[in-house]
């Protein structure tokens, strides 16, 4: 998929103001880093508040960056006024997430108008290096005629 | 599986000694309620820290508690000193997760020396009535001969 | 879910016929063993036809049986004239498919409009003693107002 | 990972000798395309002998051959002697698979000593034109010390 169209041309400022609607992220510590249609990125700083019993990044931590940058690139080619909702996910973990810095980049693989699938490469960079720590496949359910979920 | 064997008898002290030491289980304010031999669950308070864009829960926190609890429950049943890393899993969200307590109950399917396979079952509580929301599969790997990694 | 209660009476006649339309089945001989709102078995006795290089019976015939006892499952709660289409599933293999008949026995954990989640535990019958061999969870989307997919 | 080095020069005649080993893939008429290091592709001739019940071709064929070739790309990685299992996949149906062919191409994403995680799209290829149907996710166990798992 190169290159996909947007349907709502205010596609990101629509999930600027959705992901700061996202207190979760706020509670990690995450930030919305790139917005470009079918394609979002997440940044989450290393912190000891996010850490599982092993002092690695938990895999919640990754997880929860790695659903949304999936759900908002699916967004993001969602018509206005269009609900995103995560109906199923599935990530490999594929190494100890370790470093100063996660990032998730997420971009569309197939949209519907149902249902749109995104793939999620999950990164812990160290310094200044990354490395792919886990890959997350999402299935996004776009919901419509509903006001408490439209976006 | 009914009524596996612990190898460890100390398998409950050592989870909960485990829990302890994540850190993003305290952040999140998950509450380590139940372990037993292949069975563990974990309680997590809703909370407005806690929520995506549309006030419901975030799929990372219920994951979060899901995957935890899922971990463990293979831990319950490996040998002393080894450590449990998730190496996989797949989640179905099946509800908004709305309600006053999210509970995860994780149980072993499957053991083996290497991989262990467990499934968690994840309910929104509200008003004293328990309602499924998300469905867990995991595969968890016992780690042994690393200092680091020994729960 | 317990006792769902399907919307087409003729569930049963109507998912006998569309297996019967399934030439995969026929081609691997696979035969519908049982159908009940929200639940159906499937079985495959073991053939050399149908192993991998290790003389297990391959996880692709396994997830084949699988796959389709969970639509059906899905199937047997939608109204009449909607079809099914598997949107995505994951199967954990849990041991080698050794004996002489696989069973796959599906049923609806969640049901919605659009979305349908099954679950399907493969077995492998030895001696007449069934041994658990794969998990497999599924989403099952109903399309409606396609005659080329009313089944 | 681009360009990784196999363990075992001759990977790649016995990669076909196993294949040739696997009746199921004779049964449905699949092919052995391509084996690279680390990347295997396997095409599938459509037939009405393969369908589901709207004609299309069955997400058990499909998913046979994606986990088929996403075996042998860990296997082509592994040192000689070592068997490869897959232990659990994930696979997304994206669009039906119609047309005159399935390919389906695999590579490995992450190798380890115990766990390879190997990907597969899925193409329906039509009138020479390629549309993805499908993408799996994949991991594959390494067994060793095993005469009767060793390919």
């Amino acid at each position: 998929m190169d290159a996909p169209i947007p349907k709502d041309q205010q596609f990101a400022a629509r999930i600027q103001a959705s992901f700061a609607k996202q207190s979760l992220m706020k509670t990690i510590g995450a930030r919305l880093t790139k917005v470009l249609p079918g394609a979002v990125e997440i940044a989450l700083a290393a912190s000891p508040a996010l850490s599982q019993q092993h002092g690695f990044m938990h895999a919640g931590a990754l997880t929860a960056i790695a659903d949304t940058a999936a759900g908002y690139a699916a967004l993001s080619l969602m018509p206005s006024g269009a609900g995103a909702l995560t109906t199923e996910f599935k990530i490999n973990l594929l190494a100890p997430a370790v470093g100063d810095r996660i990032i998730a980049r997420a971009r569309v693989i197939k949209t519907g108008r149902t249902l749109t699938v995104a793939q999620t490469e999950v990164f812990a960079e160290r310094d200044g290096q990354e490395k792919l720590v886990a890959l997350l496949t999402e299935t996004v359910m776009a919901i419509t005629g509903r006001r408490d979920v439209s976006d």
